[in-house]
């Protein structure tokens, strides 16, 4: 590990995805500098995948006009179970890695301390310290995307549980015999309101004949995105209009249930989904929220959506970095 | 608040419920030395109750051949929201109490050091520290009776959320559009697997005309108790047999969620329902929450039933006491 002389005070984050890694460089304030975008590549092994997001630092480093001499630390976010001490990756299955040595491979490439956390751990903790100022005490951070995880802080400190496995919520059943899941069950969260589900509803719906400007907007349906959505529900889509409605509905009942068990004092809602749809679904999240709630563990709780987008987990891998090197 | 002269070493906990209270005197090692049990008579207000407490917790240390002035403390688990600061209860449905300061009101009674807990997080507390040992890091305690609901621990300490409500499990939505609960919503964990929800669906049933022996064995089926599931079992009731099954069903599911979501070290399952039927429902229990829970969240995660039974509460908060008087 590469020892901080004290004149390093820039932070590296990166948020490790199934197809892109996206890296930032950020001043010792988290102020974000320089990012970097590259696919991921995943089908061809860890190994190449390791150089790659080393090559992405890199990259984001030197658009912020640095270099790695000045980075104290990187952060990185995954899509999976991390080994706090070791900072290995104990599984990621849209990567397909069993046990890689993440941290360790990663640190003989750049030189660099570097730190590894589940990425919607590492998104919680980027909104929790610089959108929320770390001022709650409990915070849940919802992330809805292609799928739905969470991270959570418990007094002021990011929780993961037993196993380094907590904040699976997209798998929280809310409708025992609902629709289908691509982990083998029915009814989870992530296959009633994630983007994957709604693309599905809609796709089905436009099979079976139901009308939609999605068709006239899209040459390939399969190339949808989350502000296609948007822009059909401006132009008055009623189809898009129920689907995104019902899961926003969803989103309120699992809001409800995770407030119940948990009773944060605040729920950041983030994400591709939120980013691109916040406005047309938090209202409907907070108020099914609120009605199926019980009172006491909804009273003072704040439901708000993250402004981070897609920063939120390189920002997480920052701070993570900067509390690791402090 | 008394003071604790190093002479007086025992400790009492009181089990605060809707119809009855519950006290037991410990010894210092946390052994119970004999109980007592007053009906709780909430309809004559919190005053009253309050000093059927008092008297409760004389009758229990007479019962143990000891005096007031060899107790420590007492420990009191409530069902409601607790404010931890100054042990007032904040809101306690079934006992119909708001702002009640019942931390004050007991020391003046007593003349002891008084500690106030909800009761989900104090039977959690005596079968953590009694059963388990303190030795997992984060244990949740699931307690199935009349209504439905948890202790969490975390990092060896009770974890109450922002406004001292977590743990209100019953009251996760498992089923959407499912049966009408307490709460006012359909398809919450306790409108499908407490006592009142099985008792409920055996009423129903014995209405359509489904036969059981429990209409042999009772007088009157709202006499109807844990146990008489347990009997009826024995004596291969169909009935019986289908509605406990489900109930074990949601169970696994709910676990499962719970599993998915907070990746506890232990899952405890308590309360009456767990205490008369766990050898019929915890290998159901077990087996679905495996097939639901994310094969990560589920690693390592053991599943068992406390042996404490209705002594969970008055055990938690004698631990409440030894810890808080330390």
């Amino acid at each position: 590990m590469a020892e901080n002389n004290g004149k390093t005070s820039a932070l590296v984050g990166v948020d490790l995805g199934g197809t892109k890694i996206l890296a930032g460089a950020f001043d010792s304030s988290l102020r974000l500098r320089g990012t970097a975008k590259l696919s991921t590549k995943a089908q061809r092994g860890p190994e190449d995948v390791i150089q790659r997001i080393a090559r992405c630092v890199q990259d984001a480093v030197d658009e912020a006009d640095l270099s790695l001499k000045d980075v104290r630390g990187v952060g990185l976010g995954v899509p999976g179970t991390v080994d706090g001490e070791t900072g290995s990756v104990i599984f990621a299955p849209n990567l397909d890695w069993h046990e890689v040595p993440l941290q360790k491979q990663l640190e003989k490439l750049l030189g660099l301390p570097v730190f590894v956390e589940n990425d919607c751990n590492s998104a919680a903790l980027g909104v929790y310290v610089t959108e929320l100022k770390s001022k709650p005490r409990h915070m849940l951070g919802i992330f809805v995307g292609t799928g739905i995880g969470a991270g959570l802080i418990v007094d002021g400190e990011l929780y993961s549980g037993f196993g380094h496995a907590a904040g699976e919520i997209g798998h929280m059943v809310l409708e025992v015999d609902g629709p289908k899941c691509g982990c083998g069950n029915r009814g989870c969260f992530e296959a009633l309101a994630s983007r994957t589900a709604m693309f599905q509803q809609i796709k089905t719906a436009i099979k079976e004949g139901q009308k939609t400007v999605l068709t006239e907007m899209l040459k390939d349906l399969d190339e949808m995105r989350s502000g296609d959505l948007r822009k059909a529900l401006r132009r008055g889509d009623k189809l898009v209009e129920r689907v995104v409605e019902e899961a926003a509905q969803y989103m309120g009942v699992a809001v409800a249930n995770l407030v119940n068990i948990l009773n944060p004092q605040v729920v950041v809602l983030g994400g591709g989904v939120m980013e691109a749809l916040a406005d047309e679904m938090l209202g409907i999240v907070v108020e099914v929220a609120q009605d199926y709630a019980m009172a006491g563990a909804m009273e003072g709780v704040e439901i708000v959506t993250s402004l981070l987008g897609d920063n939120a987990g390189i920002t997480g891998g920052a701070v993570l970095a900067k509390r690791m090197t402090k």
